[in-house]
């Protein structure tokens, strides 16, 4: 029933696009042991990276844990419920919001060449590098799934001491952490419902 | 130059679907006078419906601003920057969070009948309800990419003047405003640069 998707004809986007990116598409709780690559990776940002954010800010950041160590830097983090998924991942990453993005400005929104002077007032950036990098983690989850990787996005980890243990510098808060791969033996739970049409959209 | 992707052999998504989403896509100035249906908006909300939210939580609402006395009322709380382009467009979509999504989490997350007594503290729900909605407001604006349409999301505008325009009751809080058509004359602005996968990405 869920495949039949109401509506396709009004999407110029190819079916088989909407199934890879949408429909078909699920959060990953178990993950087989084929690693991913760089360059796999690399290829995600580098189509993810032309989707929008206000002023251009682009102040997502990703930190891949790779290594054992940096693995066991993150699991004393993460919720019971997402450590052991976590440990068995083949490549975790951390996504955070760069505080300090405004620098950036004067080579990403060369129009306005006082557009860095807008963000002088720390608790503003701090709030415009959330929202923005939020956008951009959708646009991310989506780009892991249009390399032909399973995403698991957790929001359930110890945000303090995740920013503590890899950005002390307080420049980057992390948001979500994101486990990437293939998936492995029973990796979807059943999947939830979604709201109606009518539950969601309004029209004046 | 910017349609030769670097890595695009290590994604599945097909390429003309790549393009339409992230590559070639724009943020829109101005538009046709060609109308959005109603039937076009449910299927981009049919599609990006299936994108993953945390505990399934979905707090996007969606507020289709069509006739002119909607409009009007919009008008007068968007910024002056973005107020001809909003009065020109043939429909715009105030988009928002509802604080009060745990009310659905009975249905929506049904495994857990008890999920919604998690969410009983409203500071913490507000912000798990704009956390999730800005995730899904990524997922909208490639929805409109995926129906050939064009998107002009817009910051600028008077939240609290929109929320109490619109959301007297305090249950929705919006979070940006998107104009969704076919692109006009003279719709683009010179496209800005992104940051480079160095400045974005480390491995720990």
């Amino acid at each position: 029933m869920m495949s039949v998707a109401q509506g396709t004809q009004d999407l110029l986007l190819a079916e088989a696009a909407q199934d890879l990116l949408f429909r078909e598409a699920r959060t990953a709780n178990t993950f087989s042991d084929e690693p991913v690559s760089e360059e796999r990776i690399q290829a995600i940002y580098d189509l993810v990276k032309w989707a929008p954010t206000s002023m251009n800010v682009q102040p997502l950041r990703v930190l891949l844990v790779r290594s054992p160590e940096g693995r066991e830097r993150l699991l004393k983090h993460m919720s019971e419920g997402n450590r052991a998924k976590t440990a068995a991942a083949p490549l975790t990453a951390i996504l955070a919001a760069d505080v300090d993005f405004h620098e950036h400005l004067p080579t990403q929104f060369p129009h306005v060449p006082n557009a860095k002077d807008f963000f002088t007032d720390e608790e503003g950036r701090i709030e415009t590098a959330r929202f923005n990098a939020l956008l951009q983690v959708g646009y991310f989850v989506l780009g892991v799934r249009a390399a032909g990787l399973a995403a698991g996005p957790m929001s359930g980890f110890d945000a303090d001491g995740v920013n503590q243990e890899f950005f002390p510098d307080g420049r980057k808060k992390s948001l979500l952490v994101v486990n990437i791969g293939n998936p492995g033996e029973n990796a979807w739970f059943a999947r939830s419902p979604r709201l109606a049409y009518e539950q969601v959209v309004e029209t004046v």
